[in-house]
């Protein structure tokens, strides 16, 4: 999609619609025409440029689940890589975070926001490195993290959901980074 | 469900109905009423048992997702470990595996049928893991192989596919057991 224009108006203006919808009157109920009603669109434009609801809900969910603001910066590595991994386990979890995963997936025919999910990650975790080497501390590379942080809390979320909490997020980072000094 | 009788009569027949027009029709062209009517049954009882064709696909892939077979012996954890996870990552990436595992995922409402594939997987690993327990090896613990193994390997098979091969496998799993011996 081209960011600007009328093609950029009508995806804020739609992704709006769909989220406003979302919490008024849930997912069960939400259609196209009620959707394009409230964007003020027709419903073919969103059939046209998104192909089904499940794809609109699968952008959506993918914007909203695009981080903030950056990382922390609390002076070192381990507290930075802990305070990540515990948000992003808490958000993720949670149970808006669990819908927006799923419908991120389930309208992603191509994979691209699947893709984009992942590089969100690797763009905070990235950060987080980055800082610790410019402190002159020894850093792993950010493909160990995503499979060492993010891969976990993620394949539990989808499979294996029981017991995720801030321990467990600890614990990760923890075996991480090696388990040398101030954590419990 | 229970096991035995018509009720597992009319599961294996949906079952197969629905695994024979997948490779006969495709994904798109399949229905609930042309699954009835191969299977025998009528659409209402598909309805009425699956709720629609989706829970009746994720219920399809589950069952295709179960292991068919124990683990291989090699007489020790490192190769035993190394070439389940070889082979669970090319069963699991390829095209067939990723359809079931989207599968699934998707028409799983309540996360019965995920959980179900991250406890075929558990039941595998415990198996090598207690074997080399019996050895006299030293094995770590289920939950810790899941996160190292597990969890990346479907992590990016759903969000960063790029780069998985049996050199992954092999990687993950020699920084899994310590990096201490014969691995390359």
């Amino acid at each position: 999609m081209r960011p600007g224009g009328r093609s950029a108006r009508v995806q804020a203006s739609v992704h709006t619609a769909v989220r406003e919808l979302l919490s008024e009157v849930g997912r069960d109920a939400l259609t196209v025409p009620l959707v394009a009603q409230r964007a003020g669109v027709t419903p073919s434009t969103i059939y046209r440029r998104w192909g089904d609801l499940q794809e609109l809900l699968s952008d959506v969910a993918v914007e909203r689940l695009r981080p903030e603001t950056e990382p922390e910066d609390h002076g070192d590595l381990r507290t930075d890589m802990t305070a990540w991994a515990e948000q992003f386990l808490d958000e993720m979890a949670s149970s808006s975070g669990r819908a927006y995963i799923r419908d991120a997936l389930l309208g992603d025919l191509d994979g691209t926001n699947a893709g984009q999910c992942s590089a969100y990650a690797a763009e905070q975790i990235d950060v987080v490195l980055a800082r610790a080497r410019d402190r002159g501390e020894d850093a792993p590379d950010v493909e160990t993290a995503m499979d060492r942080i993010v891969a976990p809390v993620m394949y539990r979320i989808l499979f294996r959901p029981a017991g995720l909490d801030a321990a467990y997020a600890r614990r990760i980072v923890t075996e991480f980074l090696g388990a040398t000094g101030e954590d419990d």
